[in-house]
């Protein structure tokens, strides 16, 4: 898991982790207090992950929040779509009345249109707040969906509780 | 500074804090790492406090958030404004180079408007992500302003450094 972080937090262009970011920052975000993560395993090793926490304490707690990280070998074989629904249905699964992701770099194309076809809306656009490696100052996109029309059928992939 | 948010989260209506919130909680929240907080002092006590903390890590990390709680007693009375003010030329002598607010929740009209008067704009709606203890579930604000136009005028208030 360390290395798929490392590998994506490196190209600087999805998440606001620093590429320098140390192991302990990525242990607490991965398995820290409150966080449920879950693995995709392929070729006996990890290719994919991904984590559920509550957005807000008390009064915004039925509101999950979720990040995800694929393995740059795996990129473009389905396994982030694969994850999407999972934790859709795992959040449901949980008691969860939405989903909202807080920070959606816009300049990442693949994964705006990813959950837009899972059915998450754009309901925040938050001007520059990405230093993007490259880019520079890009908007990064508050992205929310309920998750009463979710179906509870498909069994869970494999999962850790932190 | 206890009291002040052991009254504020009473009431339900603003933060999400649950009324049950812990003592603990309030201290990570006031005094935890990377967490500056300041008071406005009256008459002896302290009557309002606002926080600042970066919004994300590293490439995110040029985002201010701030919070702020006013004492009941001493609600109406500009205490919000003042720290709003200050608060907005403390983060911009921090470096900071726009602010931007999580969850306003909608139907604390005051607050929406206070922070639209010092140049916020609702940069994203987030539905029904708030449980009000009266209401129910009502929506969220985002709320963003740069800081670029800030004048670095006026002294500080009292501060402290968590």
């Amino acid at each position: 898991m360390w290395s798929i972080f490392a590998d994506i937090i490196a190209t600087g262009d999805t998440y606001p982790f620093a590429p320098e970011t140390p192991k302990a920052d990525a242990l607490a975000y991965w398995a820290g207090p409150g966080v449920t993560s879950y693995v995709v395993e392929a070729e006996g090793r990890i290719v994919g992950m991904y984590k559920i926490v509550r957005n807000q304490p008390g009064l915004g707690s039925h509101v999950a929040n979720a990040s995800f990280m694929v393995a740059r070998s795996y990129s473009g074989k389905g396994v982030g779509r694969h994850m999407g629904l999972d934790c859709l249905r795992e959040a449901r699964r949980r008691g969860f009345r939405a989903m909202q992701f807080n920070f959606v770099v816009s300049t990442n194309t693949a994964a705006v249109a990813l959950w837009q076809s899972l059915g998450f809306a754009i309901v925040g656009t938050l001007p520059g707040v990405f230093r993007h490696k490259e880019l520079g100052y890009v908007d990064a996109y508050v992205m929310y969906r309920s998750l009463e029309d979710i179906d509870l059928n498909p069994a869970p992939l494999t999962s850790q509780e932190a």
